[in-house]
């Protein structure tokens, strides 16, 4: 007897990151793991590491999660329809829409394929660095379709900890255009704008910089087909991109013209606005108070700072370090509630901590 | 007798987050510092937290530091030369070219004005968000002047913990273009798009888009100052930039032309090499392992990992927190150098800790 939601085996297609994970998880809970790669090397390699076992000719899956490369996703999940005639198939890549459409071109039956997609990604990834709780608390969009496959799919979300999201392919696909794949484009045209620049320019570089080009890191292969597959709801948002891109350029060519200046003004604006939108902790947009405390660049003093903050009964809703190019002491940014702000301030500053800023 | 490098008075001309900041590190340190402020409140608040003293008539400063809004620095650089002959001169705008050529247009002395600037701006501030410790580790641009004049503006970046970097107006000009207005710009724009957005795109938003966009809250007042008044070397960059978005729209408009897949990799792959050049901890961009562990969130936890991070003898190079909105976890990004990575995921294992991913 499992203790799992899902009664009967589990077939994992592709055993990257996602697949790895999957089949980690599923196995902790008592559900039978079925692994295959259209590579050995990779299977084996998943198979050693715990993620599952090997097929066999007795397999018979109530449920396959292709986990392969979106370029070739459509034609997989049409073969496993295929090959288990009594399965339920689905899908975990960033893109829905165009697999949806192309898996119905094949003539497969595509009542019983349900697209979904944890937003578990990372910028690296790979079989070894599957983890079991890699979609804790992450959401999973579930696509349209029948409503047995999609209950299915649903006890599959929940049984990785993972939280449920119903939308169809289309809103999927133009919602992730915008909080994924736009961030994206942007992040990786900006990042390649240092790639020439002058050793002393980027030398100058800072927090804000860093955060804003982080996942350029991301890697171009599969990014390469993420792209191209949602080439549309994507060009649609960086059209608008480039329009107020235009009008802010427009604006400086002659910042003392009539208008220019509050056209950039409109535009900055227009962020704040759409950053305060932004979901913060536990989802809510939740306005905290910063504290900004200096830490010596010794191991445990970090530690020791979160000790003492445990200590004066408050509790951390966020923290952010940062770092100074050839600075041996680190910044703490510690978010907590606007009411124990002051008090948590003077109970640091009696312990000898330096604060290097507050803000509300 | 003073402890300070600075021997004399040092006048400070705008009491907002950086003039007070620099009044209260220099009082510390044991110099006469005199505030200064086109609002009365604001100076009276200033003085009120302790970051200076009031004007007198007796007043003999060696050094001013003007630290107003970048649309009034130079009448205000050119009114304090005039009121002091014997005094250094210096600003802390975050741009320099356009004031010292406003600054020379005056007719005032310009040979005794060095323009300045701390890379230590924040999104918030405010003369009560003050604080002693605001610049230390940060670059400090000095740009060109009298040998005496940069020597006593080293001498007050050296004295407030920052790290002088010397360079001339344009150079320095064109670096925070760079590092730092366009970034401005192109998160801004980007966040802006969100506005308008569906309640439930907005809420698959993860750590990318929260990054990415981070800066976006940045003051629309402030920055319509600083884009106007770096147009030019701001604009420079916008157009390459928006060169690279078209010819990325151009081949997403057409994913499966020849040419358009390898055009869109190109870019990925530029962004990959822009995003490697920026330093990290200490300036160096070094590589480091990362460990995603989870972390309950409950008052203590992260503080009890890193306590036994630090047990287990291991230097922690970074830390970043992530959040999954509706989650009661929390996941905590460890930095290490690669070769303690192992052991640590082990030690932590040992220890009960749930390690969500490990990455090279």
């Amino acid at each position: 007897m499992t203790e799992s939601r899902i009664s009967g085996q589990v077939r994992i297609v592709g055993t990257g990151l996602l697949g790895a994970s999957i089949g980690h998880a599923l196995g902790a809970r008592g559900v039978d793991v079925i692994l295959h790669d259209a590579s050995r090397a990779n299977v084996t390699l998943a198979i050693d590491y715990g993620a599952g076992r090997a097929a066999t000719p007795g397999d018979d899956p109530v449920l396959v999660v292709v986990a392969v490369p979106p370029d070739v996703t459509a034609d997989v999940v049409a073969a496993e329809l295929a090959a288990w005639p009594r399965a339920i198939v689905t899908d975990v890549a960033s893109v829905k829409s165009g697999i949806l459409a192309d898996v119905t071109a094949t003539g497969a039956d595509a009542s019983r394929y349900i697209g979904s997609h944890p937003l578990a990604g990372r910028e690296r990834g790979g079989a070894i660095a599957a983890r079991a709780d890699l979609f804790v608390g992450r959401p999973w969009v579930i696509t349209e379709g029948s409503t047995a496959g999609r209950r299915l799919i649903e006890d599959l979300v929940l049984e990785l900890g993972a939280v449920p999201v119903t939308m169809t392919a289309e809103q999927h696909d133009a919602s992730v255009a915008l909080v994924s794949h736009v961030p994206q484009v942007v992040a990786t045209l900006l990042a390649r704008r240092l790639s020439a620049a002058p050793d002393t320019a980027v030398a100058l570089a800072g927090q804000g910089l860093r955060d804003t080009t982080r996942i350029a890191a991301s890697d171009p292969e599969l990014w390469v087909q993420i792209l191209g597959a949602n080439a549309v709801p994507v060009t649609e948002i960086l059209r608008a991109y480039r329009d107020d891109l235009d009008a802010v350029l427009a604006a400086l060519d002659k910042p003392d013209a009539p208008g220019a200046r509050r056209t950039v003004a409109d535009a900055l604006a227009g962020g704040n606005a759409g950053v305060a939108r932004i979901p913060g902790k536990h989802g809510q947009a939740k306005h905290f108070s910063q504290l900004v405390i200096m830490v010596d660049d010794r191991p445990g003093e970090l530690a020791r700072l979160l000790t003492e903050i445990g200590e004066a009964g408050v509790n951390m809703e966020d923290l952010r370090l940062e770092h100074s190019p050839g600075a041996q002491v680190g910044l703490a940014e510690i978010s907590v509630l606007p009411e124990v702000e002051e008090r948590l301030a003077a109970e640091l500053g009696a312990r000898g901590w330096k604060i290097a800023g507050a803000f509300a």
